[in-house]
C-alpha cells in the first residue's frame, strides 16, 4: 500500500528559506570527513553558520548552545561515536533540535544497531535515502553502501512506523522528496541526477534539515524549504555547467543568489 | 640499467575504460582526509561508486563485499592502521583485490615500516611516485614528504623489484607513468604538471587503479586505461583552465565527460 | 585606548612573496578535518609545498624537518592534541617555526586551555579573528563557534598583550588585518566580505602564515605579504565570480597567478 503525499506548500517554504536566512542558524555538525568541507559550504552558501565540534570533550557544550545539531554516520568510528552520545544526550536536555543521517544503515551492522541507539533521544528530523529508512525502521537493508537501491515511494510505509514510533518527521530523499510524519505525507519532485554525481549532496541537504529545524520557523514548512532549495539550485546549476566538477561550484552559487521567492515561482502552478 | 618500457595498448584501455563505466565497481577507500572527498568526487567523475567505511569495527566486513579496496597511508594513524590491517586482511580472505599507496613511504620510518607489513597480504598493484616505490623495495628514500625528488624512470628497477617480491603490479607515476611487473614494463607519457598543483591527484588516481581492479576486465590494461584517463582529462583541462582552481573542476569535469574511445585516439598514432 | 597602526610596507612584501614562491618551503600542517583539502591546494596555489602528517608516532619526525609547522584547534580531538604536543616540542627543539590558530577559543574551554599549554613554547605567530585574540590573551570569550563577534581592531590590546607575553607576532584578521608585536602594529586594508562565505580561508590564512615564517625572508614583511596576498586574491575573485563556489575557485586562481608586483602596484599610493 503506497500512502498518499500531498503537495508541499511551496509558498510557506519560500517564507520560511528567508527566515532562515534572516536567522543564521548555527549548525553543529557531527558529520562524515569525506563531506565536512563541502557541508560547511553548503551551510554558508545557504545563510547558515556551520561549526565542527568534533571532540567528547566539547560536543556536548556546543550542542547545547547550538541553534540545531546534525549527526551524520557516515565514516562513525568509535571516538566519533562517544562525542555523538554526548552532543545528543546535551542536545536533549538543552532543547537542541537534532537530525540522524542514518547513512549505509543497514549494509552495516555496527552502525545500524548504534543508529536504533540514537532514535531513544527523539530526534527532530530522520533524513535518509529509501534503504537507510527501511533499514532503520526494521526492514531488510538493501543499500549499497551510501547508494539506495530502492525509490523513495518504496520507503513510505517505513518512514510512517519510524515517524510513528519515535516521534520525528521522516524526510525520504529520491527523485521526489517525502517528508512523513505520523499523520501525512507531502512530496517534493524535481532535482537533477547530477546530484548523484557529485558526493555529499545528500549529506549536505541533511545538514540544511538541521538548519531548518534550528531557525524557529514552522518547521514541516523549513525542512521542505530546504529539499526544494537543493532541488532547484540542483536543476539552475546542471544547466550551467559541463560536468560534475563545474556541477558542484554551479549548486554552491545557486544555494547563494536564489531568491527564496523562486521556491514559489516553481512549484506554485 | 633502465628497463625497456613498452607502449601501452591504448585500443584495449579504451575498452577497459568503457568496462569500468559499464560495471561501476564499488571501491572502498580507506584514504587520508586531505583528500577524501576528492577522491570521492574523481571515482563517481570516472563512473566508479565510492565508499569510505573507516572503522575497525566495520572496515573488514565492507572490503569483503566491496569490489575492491584501496589503502592510502598519507595520514596514518592508529586507529586507521587497525582498520587497514582488517580490511586487508578480509580482503585477502574474501578474493578483493586491494591497492596500496604508499604515501611519503621512505621519509618516515613509520608507516614505512607498516607498509611494508602489508605487502605480505599481497596487494594487486602497488601506486606511488619514484622516490615511495624506491623506498619501499628497500632502497634510500629521498622523498620530502608527498613530492618526489626523482623522475619516474629512475624507480624501475626498484619496482620490478617488488612487482617480483610481492606479486603485485607496479605503477610509477610521473610525467611517463610506468606500469611494471615480474616480465615487463609499459610506459604511459602525457599529462601536464597542473597535475602536480592540486592535492591528491596522486591518490585520486590510485583510487581510480582500485576500481580498475575491481571491474572483471583485463588487468593490466584496466590499470592502463585509468592512468591515461588522468593523463588525457589534465590536458584537456590544462587547456580549459587559467588556474589551479578552475584546472581542478575542469579535470573532473573531463574525468566525467571524456569518451573511452578518446583514449586510443590519444595514444595510437 | 587603540593602538595607532602603520601602513605596511608593501614592497617589501611583493619581495617578500617572490621569495616565498622561489623556496617554496614545506609546510606541516596539524589543521582542522574541514578544510584540510582547501589549505592543501591554497598552499600548493600560492607556491609552499603543503604536508599532513598526523600521527603522534610521526608528527615530531617531520616537524623537525619542515620548513614550519602549523597548528590550528579547529576540530581539537585528544590523539590530535598528542599529535601537536608531540610536534610542537620537536620544533622548538629544532627551530622549526610554528603558528598557532586559535580556533574558536573562548567559546569553549577545553580548547582554550589547551592553546594556553601551547604557549609556552614560543609560536612564532598567533593568528586569529579578534574574539578569539581577546579569549586567549585573557578577556571574556565572545565569539559563536568560528565567527568573531568583534572587529579586528577591538582585539589590538589583547594582541599587543599576548605579543608581549609570548614573543610572538600575533595577527588579527577582518576587513583590517594587523600585525602587532610587543613594539608596533601594521594594517593592511581591504579584501571582500565573500572570504567569510568559504569556509576555512582564515584557516588557509595561517598556513600561509606558516609559510611566511619557513621562507627565510623578514619574517614581519613575509607574513605581511600572505595576508595582502589573501585581500588581493580574494578582491580579484569577487570580481570574477557569480557566488560563493565560483568564488573559490576563482580565489585558488588569483593565488596562483597573481604577480607577486601586484602587492605593491595594490597597496602604494
Amino acid at each position: 500500500m503506497t500512502l498518499p503525499a500531498q503537495a508541499f506548500d511551496a509558498r510557506a517554504a519560500a517564507t520560511a528559506l528567508a527566515e532562515l536566512r534572516a536567522i543564521a542558524p548555527l549548525v553543529h555538525c557531527l558529520t562524515n570527513q569525506v563531506v565536512s568541507n563541502f557541508t560547511a559550504n553548503v551551510l554558508l552558501a545557504a545563510g547558515a553558520a556551520p561549526a565542527m565540534v568534533v571532540a567528547e570533550e566539547e560536543a556536548g557544550d556546543f550542542a547545547a548552545l547550538a541553534s540545531a545539531l546534525l549527526v551524520n554516520v557516515g565514516t562513525l568510528d568509535r571516538p566519533q561515536a562517544a562525542a555523538m552520545r554526548a552532543a545528543v544526550g546535551a542536545a536533549s536536555t538543552a532543547g537542541t533540535p537534532w537530525v540522524l543521517d542514518p547513512v549505509a544503515v543497514g549494509a552495516l551492522a555496527w552502525r545500524t544497531a548504534f543508529c536504533r541507539e540514537l532514535l531513544a533521544f527523539s530526534p527532530a528530523v530522520i533524513r535518509g535515502n529509501a534503504s537507510e529508512i527501511i533499514a532503520l525502521a526494521g526492514g531488510a537493508g538493501t543499500g549499497r553502501g551510501v547508494d539506495s537501491t530502492a525509490q523513495s515511494d518504496a520507503a513510505l510505509e517505513a518512514a510512517r512506523a519510524l515517524a510513528r514510533q519515535c516521534g520525528a518527521l521522516v524526510v525520504v530523499t529520491g527523485a521526489t522528496d517525502y517528508l512523513v510524519d505520523a499523520q501525512s505525507a507531502r512530496g517534493i519532485a524535481g532535482g537533477t541526477p547530477r546530484l548523484q554525481q557529485v558526493t555529499g549532496t545528500g549529506c549536505a541537504l541533511s545538514a540544511l534539515v538541521a538548519a531548518a529545524c534550528g531557525c524557529g520557523a514552522v518547521r514541516l514548512d523549513a525542512v521542505a524549504a530546504v529539499c526544494a532549495l537543493m532541488k532547484l539550485a540542483g536543476e539552475r546549476a546542471a544547466l550551467a555547467s559541463r560536468g560534475p566538477g563545474s556541477f558542484a561550484v554551479a549548486l554552491l552559487d545557486e544555494l547563494g543568489t536564489l531568491a527564496s521567492a523562486d521556491l514559489a515561482e516553481r512549484w506554485c502552478a
